[in-house]
């Protein structure tokens, strides 16, 4: 009823929310790109660029020391801020340390290891960002599979940067004919991103995340969270943690 | 936390989908906007402006035949047709008949009365569609408080049709000093509304409710609910129904 949908046309749609993740989710026979642009999923692309194992992402803190206190690398945000007694927070320049390289490493952010934990119950999961968005797009393009842009967002709540990347997939894919069954919500996502994509941190310059980092000072982040294709690989969950093949 | 708030300054907020609002819902000191173009909320207005004296909005088809049986005037829709054994739908040509006016009608639809439902909890909730817009946006500018645009969607999904009223709403709004802190779902929805508002109709002809009500051979009623201010007019909820002052 919501698209028409042939054997040779996939679904491509964007979710706003990790809340709304059990709308869109109908089979578990689908892609689910998950998205925290600032800066949880920047980060795990930087630091599998950088030679890291593999990433364990875990929703709560709790779990995090769990791991920690059996000699992983212990990664832990929350608001912005690498939490008390943890090693690393999600700022992607920490990741570029030679030190971590072959290690395995635990994380749990936010908003992005949530949208990670709300999205196992599809057979693929992936991790996007403008760092490797066209590494994605090939992904996707390879795996023939409805998709869903799973947007981290704000505790819940949308957010422009998440929904950005999203409109960026969609723009690319949207005239490749599997693709053809675009969702209200691709159609918002693939507009927006024409409007932004000329400048992408001016059209963020007021978005309720940017003010909120650069109030940490972390404009440096930003920045670099906003480069496209910098890195040419797609780091995918393998039903404990997330490796690169 | 989320944006610079004062005293003198209100959130313009956007919530795209019923299933968010408890995440942009903070306390009860807010209007809600509750947005369901095609075709509860303009409907609603439609049927106030021919002299229908209250609506009883109920989110279940049981609900709607207690006050049928009650005496009262039933309208059910599901999935854009008219429940078997109602009287009325959702089109807004069913309200202008003349045989309405004057009396109380209890009214159940598959996103609309649903979105009502959730805004329960805000202390001030009001109707909105492109038909009463400037309606609508006169009266938030009276009453001076946080704003929550609650866009119906479908089924939980986000609309676009919704969401470009809101948009319409923010594009008003936002250069009052009142709501100088706009959300990022309110940046979203004005940035998608200055594209949009040369055509609406153009703009939506992709959307999936409009290509689910055109197999219906709805399309008047698209063009109708599409028309800026025909109606000078706000729904408010009363507690238990819909009237106007």
């Amino acid at each position: 009823m919501e698209t028409i949908e042939t054997e040779f046309q996939r679904k491509l749609e964007v979710c706003y929310s990790p809340e709304l993740f059990p709308t869109y989710f109908v089979k578990d026979d689908c892609v689910v790109v998950v998205i925290d642009i600032f800066r949880a999923t920047s980060a795990i692309c930087t630091a599998f660029d950088h030679g890291i194992k593999q990433i364990i992402p875990v929703a709560t803190i709790e779990e995090a020391r769990e791991y920690q206190a059996k000699g992983y690398v212990a990664a832990a945000e929350r608001n912005g801020e690498i939490v008390e007694g943890f090693d690393l927070g999600n700022s992607p320049f920490s990741y570029m340390n030679p030190e971590l390289k072959g290690k395995e490493l635990v994380l749990s952010t936010t908003n992005g290891t949530q949208a990670i934990e709300k999205a196992k119950a599809a057979n693929t999961i992936i991790i996007g960002s403008f760092l490797n968005l066209d590494a994605v797009c090939r992904f996707l393009e390879k795996q023939n599979k409805n998709v869903i842009l799973l947007c981290a967002g704000w505790k819940g709540r949308y957010n422009l940067e998440d929904s950005l990347f999203a409109g960026a997939v969609v723009n690319q894919l949207k005239n490749n004919p599997v693709f053809t069954g675009l969702s209200d919500s691709s159609i918002a996502a693939d507009q927006m991103y024409d409007l932004a994509k000329g400048d992408l941190g001016e059209f963020l310059k007021n978005s309720s995340h940017r003010r909120r980092l650069a109030k940490l000072n972390l404009e440096k982040d930003i920045d670099y969270c906003l480069q496209l294709n910098q890195i040419d690989l797609v780091p995918i969950f393998n039903g404990t943690g997330l490796t690169i093949n």
